[in-house]
């Protein structure tokens, strides 16, 4: 095992999502509105988002617990329990939060999303074009 | 700005890819099939990956430059100057790889994969399932 590498938040996510018992599972699953917020010090690495763009936010999924391995899917009991790593569940070893949202909105540093399922104050990692194919 | 996180690699890659000159720039593009070596720690959390199965890799680029906010696209000085937010550039605040691929082969720990642009010993940081809409 290797040894570990920092992320450093460039942002946060404002959202009306304050718990578990508010968020829907899956940002399509019809969550509200949201705007991330970027660090001044990385307006330059931001300057190029328009409105329309459909892009990937990586987000750190920072109340997630790091020492689950395998889950009931959606919180189901029903559900076979299953490796995390075949499914979304916020509770994994890296809790990097992947989400493919459409901006909305763009106003300097704020920028608001359509279907971004993540609690109010969840740390910004990353945000990434999709490429031809969802990729 | 917030404290940092701790990313703790979950296994790594095996590639013919050695360096930047033989990397392509998307894994769509004529990437050999590469390996996901997973730490036996994490053994559970991979048990229901199966061969077939469409999944997000998330790696970490531990060769790149977290300085940079604004690159030439492609590396392709014809290409006007853009935030890193709008590009794939593995130059970036956070560089965490983001690869869409499908798993051909499972063996325990290994994985064969199509289509993983990273070099070889990239850390590996967490697998997801695709799902629907490429999401």
């Amino acid at each position: 095992m290797t040894t570990g590498y920092e992320i450093r938040p460039v942002g946060y996510v404002e959202s009306t999502i304050k718990d578990r018992a508010g968020a829907p599972k899956q940002g399509f699953e019809g969550a509200p509105d949201a705007w991330l917020v970027f660090d001044a010090a990385v307006a330059e690495a931001t300057r190029d988002i328009l409105p329309g763009a459909d892009v990937f936010v990586l987000t750190w999924l920072d109340r997630a617990e790091r020492d689950v391995l395998a889950v009931h899917p959606r919180d189901d009991p029903a559900n076979p329990v299953t490796g995390v790593f075949s499914t979304r569940s916020q509770d994994r070893p890296n809790p990097v939060g992947l989400h493919r949202v459409t901006v909305a909105e763009v106003h300097g540093l704020r920028m608001r999303v359509q279907g971004l399922e993540a609690f109010d104050g969840t740390p910004v990692v990353d945000v990434k074009p999709v490429l031809d194919g969802g990729r």
